[in-house]
């Protein structure tokens, strides 16, 4: 009789099973699409795509911002791909900012789990919320929203941060103006800087034109 | 004169009518994405991709529960693709019962099209819904919820599932439990239920481990 | 010890319970939002409201179309709001249409429980989809696009159509054109239909100016 | 130090950089779905793929409605792919007319750069609105409802339309009706128009059977 | 004869009419929500909702920018509510510039019909792209990106902005930056900026601390 | 000159800014929506609405689950609405456990910040995943499906998990079956369980019938 139930079962739905979705592990070798990557085949998935171990790695700060980001997006953890949310962590010295970005694409909780960070964002109507965040906190910052973190104490600060898509994409705004060729002239018109500043900037980041 | 308007219409829109998404009826040797499969070309689409018979068919409930499910979902009926809803027929024998389960990727609206079913779902809350249901009534399962369906007569029921998505997905909680691999002891840790139930069901429903 | 566990269980996620939306039936007294209705406090919710009858009652087809529509959208049936679907049943006595029409905001899928029923719709490219459907088949009506629905037997034909949003609209053509004040004129230019044509039909539906 | 900082800058979010999908041009030699194309790849990307000058090219009004329709969709202007909007151009000569037509996948937004244009639109309670608009005027057309523009005016009108989908579709209720091979006798009953009209304009359209 | 069939098709779909949701036009005076602003009665609602005359008038561009917008998002065009579209207009008199910006929650879509407009975007992988538009010419600026526009002539420029939302929102990095009570020290720290340079546009954007 | 400047920016967005709706700080103390609850005004908001202490707290894991869950879900974090994410604490003792749940309404991923836990989830297709993930791992959990966490150490571990919706739901399989007032007869139908155990879990959790 268990035999029976079991060819019944297995029977019962069979023709469903094949096609379920539950998820979508992006294969990146194929083109994006506006909704995320191309599915892998379910059969070829274990549990190890499911799982990452990137973001339990400290970052490089030995630089000069002091700071580092590292991402868990789609490109690095392809099993977010479809499912609406991704991480990094951020590891700040002492010392240490993320200057001020957009997240063009999604929102973000930002979780401290070591240390101290004074966050901030600016919203649309120019309003300003910062305050200083300690281990277990967390904080939101809106979508499109210019935002920075700082470290704000004597001991390196650790959080991660959740976004509310698999490719929230980052726009650093001091990148965006001076890290590429677009012309001296253009900045300053655009931002009202002096042109010195724009130079400078544009020196220190690797900018042309 | 007929011929020059004719040749007007022809040509107001051209351009713009070869790229018209209508539909997007599923191209199943192609990858999946997180908003469904690949379209194929329109020009060789005929009504027959529109029309399904498969519903039309009594399902195989002799069997232990005496019931049967027949999809229409995505991957027997490509035209659902991207459309948002599709269909299921349910066949339930005196007696059969569609065990306890969940959509994770849809709602579901019921229609009762012969006999009597007793069918009910849990809420987060814990809270239960259940009622039967007669010829002509339709009953609402909220996405991702716990629900089941029997036949509370003494005559076959059939009934009719619509779903808010092509691909609603169909998790049987006996089967996620005891019809694969997972490790006794993991059932009995994370259910509560005494290892020699889990055993049982296991047993009948082909689980290992 | 049982006592103990239930203690723990209780309280255990109860902070977050009472605000697991589950489902969101529509309070209709309240103003409609983009997304839908308000909700109406889920402890105030019987199973009651997740079940509909309404469509166990045939429609009155002694009309002059034969035929009849009954709703379960969100006005009929307030479960369903926000939930992504919705119901409808037809009746078509012998030589019943329903005639051109288009719902807005949803796509379509139609299963005939009796009978035979000729239907079909017209693409954005101007190709014609029709076929007759038998006891058991669905068919698809994509999003926006006209449609009909005849009678094509000598005996009354009953169909349950499925909806991808709880408020699909129904925008039927003749009654666009010709139950209105829309000035004769105007329908002329923008249809090229005879002037005598839409005066005709204007008397029959009702229309005025 | 500045080549630290440049070093330190390029490394910091090096990772995720190229996964960013800010935007997605559609690849049109691969197939839609139903989120719209694959994209191509951001690095074969210049500026010229977001700028479009199609629409500054008057469309050809020497035709018997005197009107022309020139789309900015995803066929003609890729960028729009998976950004939720599009743009179309709209020539109306003295006495142009745009029949009446649905936009199954799309509201639209109607600016009048030029002349006068009297437009108006049909809900699904058959109440009429229309108005005629000036140089300057937007007016509003929900997406799926039926509508028309007509030159209200003795010089040349000219509009810009905005849709709210890369993919809008376009639906012009004489050639679903009159310019394809939807046999007489079904158009005739499911739109209570006479034969002779149905005839006519079948003529008129090149509709056959 | 004729007025049966009018109280036939007056009865045949009555009960649903008063439910559908062709548009929602904002009730302002309502709380908004995440989807959007509760809708006004539709049987409140003439023409005059849908149609907006102030993109009609010249924005006023004696100021330093020589620039300026006129919105019709939805506080100012309450009917585009739950549509997913909105406009704006601008007008740039010579020499005019609209400073480098974000909108949070749109792509935009703008289209030149008067002078010559250069403008441009930057990726989130720092990558520029500009170009001179002119009259017809439309350019599509991706959600959430920096952007910015300037009258590359000698006579005034006009412009029209369509947005992928009834509430793009708008961030002027300027604005956020120096036109508020962010301290100088936490800009110059989130920005590399020198403290001199953002004194001094602190001092004229009238921001404070 | 700066004065003037000063006056012009102030004017430039002057009408667009009051309806921007960068957040929406759920105003709980009105209806919820489908889309999540109507806003509260933005000018009574600070930044305190945007942070949350409270998974800073451990949870109380002196029960015989010897577990936890903290959330900080919209009706705990009002300023989560609207955007398609939210956080919760997991505290796992030695010996500790999170039942077999779902949460209907989002995906999540774990971020495992102390200890070591034993995470898994079930597919639709019957496919187990599991794995011991440690400090710094995360893991994802696809929407709807099943799944468990278990404490594998001898120390007490700590993770958070994140979702992609402000309010995921929770379902509690053992909850769901044994806490509330289904019928014992119901359980053992859906189930196959055996009518001991289920009067035996039904004793444990307080369920009743």
């Amino acid at each position: 009789m268990f035999l029976t139930i079991l060819f019944t079962f297995a029977l019962l739905f069979s023709s469903s099973q094949a096609s379920v979705q539950d998820f979508c592990v992006a294969d990146l070798s194929l083109s994006d699409t506006p909704s995320g990557y191309p599915c892998k085949k379910p059969s070829t998935i274990t549990v190890d795509a499911f799982v990452f171990s990137g973001l339990g790695v400290a970052g490089n700060t030995s630089n000069l911002i002091k700071a580092a980001v590292t991402p868990a997006f789609v490109a690095q953890f392809p099993s977010v791909n479809g499912l609406g949310l991704s991480m990094a962590r951020l590891d700040l010295a002492v010392g240490g900012v993320i200057p001020l970005h957009t997240h063009p694409g999604a929102s973000e909780v930002l979780l401290v789990t070591q240390g101290s960070i004074l966050a901030g964002f600016i919203s649309s109507a120019n309003a300003v919320y910062y305050k200083t965040l300690h281990k277990g906190d967390i904080m939101v910052f809106p979508q499109g929203l210019l935002h920075f973190q700082l470290n704000s104490e004597k001991i390196p600060a650790l959080a991660f941060a959740s976004f509310s898509s698999p490719n929230p994409g980052l726009q650093i705004t001091d990148f965006a103006l001076f890290a590429n060729d677009l012309p001296i002239e253009l900045v300053v018109k655009a931002t009202f800087l002096d042109k010195a500043q724009v130079k400078k900037l544009k020196a220190i980041l690797g900018g042309t034109n």
